[in-house]
């Protein structure tokens, strides 16, 4: 089987190995397609040499096929249609409080243990969802970012008919804009860069920016006084943070998407003075997933748009490259199997 | 009818003038106490002289008995023992969304309009809450800042068991912490200010000084791990800032309750890691206010220990000077009467 190997300095390379058993409690999946993931591109960058055992296969927004099934394990039968929630919960604590996906010890597959940027990829089977039988392959490697808008709308507490205002329109905003827009909202994406105001709009969202339109003012007008009802910061910068207290109404609940590396100036006043709600939001639940699935299967977003490349695995390496030299794009993929 | 002025450079003075008749909507108070808030010595510091129409009369936690009814108010007789909820919510808007109390034309009663201060007090009648007959009007002096505390414990969503940490020991801190603690939470003050440790202590609450103890070790010890379910910023200092995202535990909700006048550095990324809640909380509503009238009235609560004086209001100038050479006092009220 072909295997891609992250070396460290900006290196993958692809090797042939053999396949292995499903170990009990396990299954080995086929993997069909893998996306890129920002954080993949942070670990190419080097930037998580610390925490990725390198050598490492990496990889975690995936689909497949499951093609063995380890002992102990029920319920998953060869053939199934897969995805893997990519998240080891087992050395979970009393003091989790049963939130099991952000519990303390919390290992993260496909940067703290062996990814799916490989032909066969085996894994726990806990941390599997299956399928419907007509679900989409290839829009299935979306499941796993696309968990992470239906949880971050989830805890928003969205109801319809409230506005949404989404900062920042890259993989994970788009996406939040269309799942907060499935849910009833009336969204207004934030983005600074063109191309991808343009491919917002493509996707039918309406997409402002900030650096020729006041935002602020913008929201007001179009929600008669009122401003957000909803922001989710997914942008990751000051700026965004700036916004977020201004264009949010009265007790408006701003969900904290961006991973901020270090501290942060925020406008407490303002949380105090219209009672805001800053919500953190890490990965996704169960129930999220499950949501995504269905949205998945159902098709009935412009999903097939958010994918703008699908290459070989085996070209993994230039698959990189291009990303880095073109990072306007939005996913893309490996086919696992070339 | 005595009525004292802020007549702006740390100056009060005390006139002598008609006693009105109550407007149509109105009532006539005869004020009993009227207690000192932060924002009142704030006043006499001269840093609102800019929001504050001075010459005026301040003052907004109070206790009194309606001394005459104006036309059309309903429900309110002569002899009833009131306290004002002093927010003039009269131009609420659509976009405030029902909620009054921090509506965007709010206006504070007391700080923007004439306040309580004086030996009789005229207030629109929606601003009133009656007491029962046995209710203390001392103790119901401190209804105000308690609809502060039941405000910001009820936004916190605390269920008995959990462990609530409590950041600053002021008298809203203290008034915080044993509302939470009513309501069944394992509470631990944080304080710096030794007199006001002891002060809580005396109380019957837990109390630790962050200079002597680390007080997310502390905390950790005390509840198995699992650190604070809620937190409570009631100090106003970067010091709490930076603590209260270590201290609280997984999906911990932290209720700002201090005023930063000024951007603050936030970690972000604990609010992302542990799915952290950071509430905005401001004033109060009715059913703050009924729950605390409930709690005074009942008079279980160490309350009395939270009065360390009570002057002559014909002493305010003397009084505000105490306040700035004790700033470890708790509550100082005033007897309008003398
Ligand atoms: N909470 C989670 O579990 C989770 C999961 C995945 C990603 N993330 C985080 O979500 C964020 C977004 O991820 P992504 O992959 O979409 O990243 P991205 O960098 O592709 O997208 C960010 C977008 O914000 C835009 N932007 C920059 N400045 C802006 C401004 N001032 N106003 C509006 N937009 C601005 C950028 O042009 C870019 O398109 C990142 O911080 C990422 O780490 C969090
Ligand atoms: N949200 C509202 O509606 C509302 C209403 C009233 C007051 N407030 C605000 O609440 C805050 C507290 O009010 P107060 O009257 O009790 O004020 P206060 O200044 O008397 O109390 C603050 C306390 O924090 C302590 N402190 C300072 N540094 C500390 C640290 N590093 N760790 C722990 N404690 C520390 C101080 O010693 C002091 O006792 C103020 O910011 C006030 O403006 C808000
Ligand atoms: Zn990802
Ligand atoms: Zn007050």
């Amino acid at each position: 089987m072909k295997a891609t190997i992250y070396e460290g300095n900006k290196t993958f390379t692809v090797i042939e190995k053999e396949i292995e058993q499903p170990a009990t409690g396990e299954v080995r999946i086929k993997v069909a397609y893998v996306g890129v993931c920002g954080t993949d591109v942070h670990i190419y960058h080097g930037m998580m040499d610390k925490r990725v055992n390198i050598p490492e296969t990496i990889g975690h927004e995936m689909s497949g096929v499951i093609d063995a099934v380890g002992e102990g394990v029920s319920g998953y039968a060869v053939g199934d249609k897969v995805v893997v929630r990519p998240l080891d919960d087992r050395k979970v604590k009393p003091s989790d409080k049963g939130f099991n996906h952000i519990c303390e010890e919390l290992k993260f597959i496909g940067i703290d243990s062996p990814g799916a940027m490989q032909e066969y990829w085996n894994v726990p089977a806990f941390t599997l969802h299956k399928l419907k039988d007509n679900t989409d392959l290839k829009l299935a490697a979306l499941i796993e970012p696309l968990s992470v808008a239906t949880h971050d709308v989830r805890l928003s507490g969205l109801v319809p008919g409230e506005t949404a205002v989404v900062l920042g329109g890259g993989p994970i905003g788009l996406l939040v804009a269309m799942v907060a827009k499935e849910a009833g909202a009336n969204v207004i994406i934030s983005e600074v860069n063109e191309t991808r105001i343009a491919k917002a709009k493509e996707l039918g969202l309406t997409a402002v920016n900030p650096m020729n339109v006041d935002l602020v003012e913008y929201v007001r007008e179009q929600t008669e006084g009122r401003l957000a009802d909803v922001v989710f910061e997914v942008a990751g910068v000051q700026p965004a943070l700036d916004v977020m207290t201004e264009v949010a109404g009265i007790r408006g609940r701003i969900v904290m998407v961006a991973i901020h590396g270090q501290k942060k100036e925020v406008d407490l006043f303002k949380f105090f003075w219209k009672e805001l709600k800053l919500i953190g939001a890490r990965v996704y639940e169960k129930e999220d997933y499950e949501k995504s699935i269905a949205l998945i299967t159902a098709n009935e977003l412009p999903f097939e748009e958010m994918i703008t490349d699908v290459q070989p695995l085996s070209n993994i390496q230039q698959v990189f490259e291009n990303i880095d030299n073109n990072p306007d794009g939005m996913k893309v993929l490996m086919d696992c199997q070339l």
